[in-house]
C-alpha cells in the first residue's frame, strides 16, 4: 500500500493559485512615475506598492485590513531539551495573546491589525481560555528522534486548517494582508530541521540559539538536527513525506494559510525563521504562491537568512528581532499600508502643479511671480 | 571688529540641554527584562524604548504625539545647475505639503503624526498659500561660489527660528517625538559641502545624485563642492563662521529645532542626508543634544552614511529611500511608537503567569493540568 494520496481539496486549492498580475503592477509603476517625487525615490516602498497592485488587480491598492495569525502547537522534540523554556509556555503564551498582553498584540494594535490565535495542537492549555480558534491536530507532534513527527494524514489536516482559515479570512472577511505568526516551544529546532531538509543547507547554517539557549543546549540542538536529518531524509521521499516526518502542526498550518491567502490575492507577510520555513513549505508545494510573499525582517537566527534566500526575498527590516509570534511582520504592516497609501493618496506632478525635472542647462520651465511679501 | 557674538538666547538654550537620564533608561531595562519575551528578543525596539525612557524620565514612555517638521528654503548654489529640478519646485512642493498631497503627508497620516511646514526662505512661493509658518530669513541663500551663503547674523536667526519652534512644539504643545524634514532644491549640494566641512570626509564620499542628476550634473556637483570647500574652509574659522559661509536656512533652522527639542526632552528623528547634516550641526554646537537623536533610515546618498557615522547612529531602516521631506523619519514613527507601547502595554511574566526560562536539564517548574478537551 502506497502513501495516502493528497486530498482533492488541497490539490485543487494548490492548483488554483495565480501569481500577481504583471499588467497591474506595470500600471502601478506608471502611476508611481507621475507622483510628486523623483523617480524611484521611495525605494522598497514602491516595490511593495507594485506587488499589492499586481495582487489586487488595481493601481490603487489597499494595505488593510491586515491580520496577524498566530498558530500555536507543541513539538515532541522539545523533550530533547532544545529550548530555554518549558513546554507549558506554549499554552501560557496562547493565554497571553488572548489577553492582549504579548508583544504581537501591542505591535498589531499600533499597526491597526487584528490578531487571531489558532490552536493547532498545544499540549498544555490553561483552563477557561476564550477567543481562540480550536483546530488541534493532536496535542503536540511526536518526538522526531523516535519516529515521524506526524502521519501523512495529520500533515494534510494541518495544511487544510490553514487553507480553510484563508478562505474565511482572505476570502469571506476580505483581509488583504495576512501576517504569519507562531508559537511553539521547540519550534526553532523543527524549523531548522525543515530548513536544512528543504534547502540542503548545512546544519551549522540553520541552527541558532532560538529564544536564547546556552552553549550546552545549542550543542544539543545541533546534535538533534543532525540525528533528525540522518533518521528521516532519504532520497526517495516525496515532499509530503518529509513534511510529515519533520514538520510541526503550526508550521504546516501556516503553509496552508500562505497558499490559501495567495489564492485569495492577499499579501502574505513572513516573520522570523519559523514563519519563513512555513513560507518555504508553501512555495515548494505551490510555487506561484511565493510571489504573494514579502519578508518583513531579518533576525539573528542563522537559518532565517537561508530561508529568505531560498525564497528570493529581501527583508524590509533588520532590527535584531528574535521573538517570533508575528512581531516582525506586525512591525512591517505600517510600511505595507504606507506603500498602498502612496499609490492611492499622493498627488501627481500634474494635479499638484509641480514642475518635473529639467535637462542640464535647460531653461527654467516655470514662470512664477516673485514673492511679494517682505522677506524681513 | 570681531565677528558678531552668539546671541544670549541661543547660548543659554545650548547650555541648558541635558542628556537623557541613564537611571530611567536602566529602570526601563529592568522592566523590559520582566516582559513576556526572551531577554532582548525585540532588538532595536528595546534600545529605542530605553532612549525614550531616559528622555521622558519614566519607564512607561510615550511615542506620541509626533510631529514631522518640514523646513523649506532655497539655495543660491542651485544657480550652478546642481539639481535635476528647477528652483521653483521648492515653493511648489510647499504648496503640495499644505494640500496634503506629498509623500510625507501620506506617510505621516499613516503614522498618526502631524506635519508642520515652515518657510525659512523660499524664493518663489505660489500665491495664496495658507497653513504654513512664515519665518523667512531671506528669499534663499546667496551662491556660496561667490561669497558666504549668509551672514553670521542670518545663521543665528535661522537657528533661533528652530529653537523658538521647539519651545512651542516640544515645550508648550507637548510633542514627544519630532522628525526633521526638509525641502530645498539644491540642498543635497549644500548638505554635502557641510558634511565634508564638518567631518573632513573626502568629496567623493559625500556627493551623490540627490534627486537624480545625470553624470554631467554629478560631475558639476563634485566641482561645486570642491570649489566651495577651497573658497571657504580655513583652519582659523569657528563653527558659526563655517555654518554661515556654507549653510542653508532650512538646515540651520532644523539644527536649532533639534537642539531645542532635545532641551525639551523630545526624541529627534533624523531623516536623510540633509536632515542628518542638520543633526550633525546641532551635535557640534551642543554635544549632549545628540543623545536625543535616532537615525530613521540609511539612504543611497553617500554622505548619509558619513553623517550618521559621525553621529554614531545606526539607522533603523534601509529601504533605498532618497526623497527627503522627512519621509524616512515618518516611516520610522510607528516603530518608535511601538517601542514605547511595549514598555507601557506588554504583560510581565508574573502578570501573565508565564513561566520563565529553565536551566538545562532542570525540572519543569510549571504544574498545569493536562488539557481535558478531546483533541480530535
Amino acid at each position: 500500500m502506497g502513501p495516502s494520496p493528497i486530498p482533492d481539496a488541497i490539490a485543487r486549492a494548490i492548483a488554483s493559485v495565480e501569481a500577481p498580475d504583471p499588467d497591474w503592477a506595470g500600471r502601478a509603476a506608471d502611476r508611481q512615475a507621475r507622483l510628486t517625487m523623483p523617480p524611484g525615490a521611495l525605494g522598497r516602498l514602491l516595490d511593495l506598492g507594485r506587488q499589492l497592485a499586481g495582487l489586487q488587480r488595481t493601481d490603487r491598492p489597499m494595505g488593510h485590513p491586515a491580520l496577524v495569525a498566530v498558530f500555536a502547537a507543541d513539538h515532541g522534540v522539545a523533550e530533547a531539551g532544545v529550548s530555554a523554556y518549558p513546554q507549558a509556555v506554549t499554552g501560557q503564551m496562547v493565554a497571553n495573546y488572548l489577553a492582549g498582553g504579548a508583544a504581537v498584540n501591542v505591535l498589531a494594535r499600533r499597526a491597526g491589525a487584528e490578531v487571531r490565535v489558532v490552536d493547532l495542537g498545544v499540549r498544555h492549555l490553561p483552563e477557561g481560555l476564550k477567543g481562540h480558534l480550536c483546530r488541534p491536530i493532536r496535542a503536540g507532534t511526536s518526538n522526531l528522534l523516535e519516529g515521524p513527527a506526524m502521519t501523512r494524514t495529520e500533515a494534510y489536516r494541518a495544511v487544510a486548517v490553514g487553507l480553510d482559515l484563508a478562505d474565511r479570512w482572505a476570502g469571506r472577511e476580505g483581509f488583504r494582508v495576512i501576517a504569519l505568526g507562531e508559537m511553539g516551544i521547540g519550534n526553532t529546532t523543527t524549523a531548522a530541521i525543515l530548513a536544512a531538509a528543504l534547502t540542503g543547507a548545512g546544519v551549522d547554517r540553520v541552527v541558532g540559539r532560538g529564544t536564547g539557549v546556552d552553549d550546552e543546549r545549542l550543542a544539543r540542538k545541533v546534535r538533534v538536527v543532525e540525528r533528525a536529518l540522518a533518521l528521516h531524509l532519504g532520497s526517495d521521499r516525496d515532499p509530503w513525506e518529509i513534511l510529515a516526518r519533520l514538520g510541526g502542526f503550526e508550521i504546516l498550518g501556516l503553509a496552508g494559510l500562505a497558499i490559501g491567502a495567495a489564492r485569495h490575492r492577499a499579501l502574505v507577510v513572513l516573520d522570523g525563521l519559523i514563519s519563513g520555513v512555513a513560507g518555504l513549505v508553501a512555495a515548494r508545494l505551490c510555487p506561484p504562491a511565493a510571489e504573494s510573499f514579502v519578508g518583513s525582517h531579518l533576525g539573528p537566527e542563522p537559518g532565517h537568512a537561508v530561508v529568505l534566500g531560498a525564497l528570493g526575498l529581501d527583508p524590509l527590516l533588520s532590527l535584531g528581532l528574535r521573538l517570533g509570534e508575528g512581531t516582525g511582520a506586525a512591525l512591517a504592516l505600517p510600511m505595507i499600508g504606507s506603500a498602498a497609501d502612496i499609490l492611492r493618496e499622493m498627488a501627481t506632478f500634474e494635479s499638484a502643479a509641480v514642475s518635473g525635472p529639467t535637462r542640464a542647462e535647460g531653461p527654467d520651465p516655470t514662470a512664477l511671480a516673485p514673492r511679494s511679501r517682505d522677506r524681513e
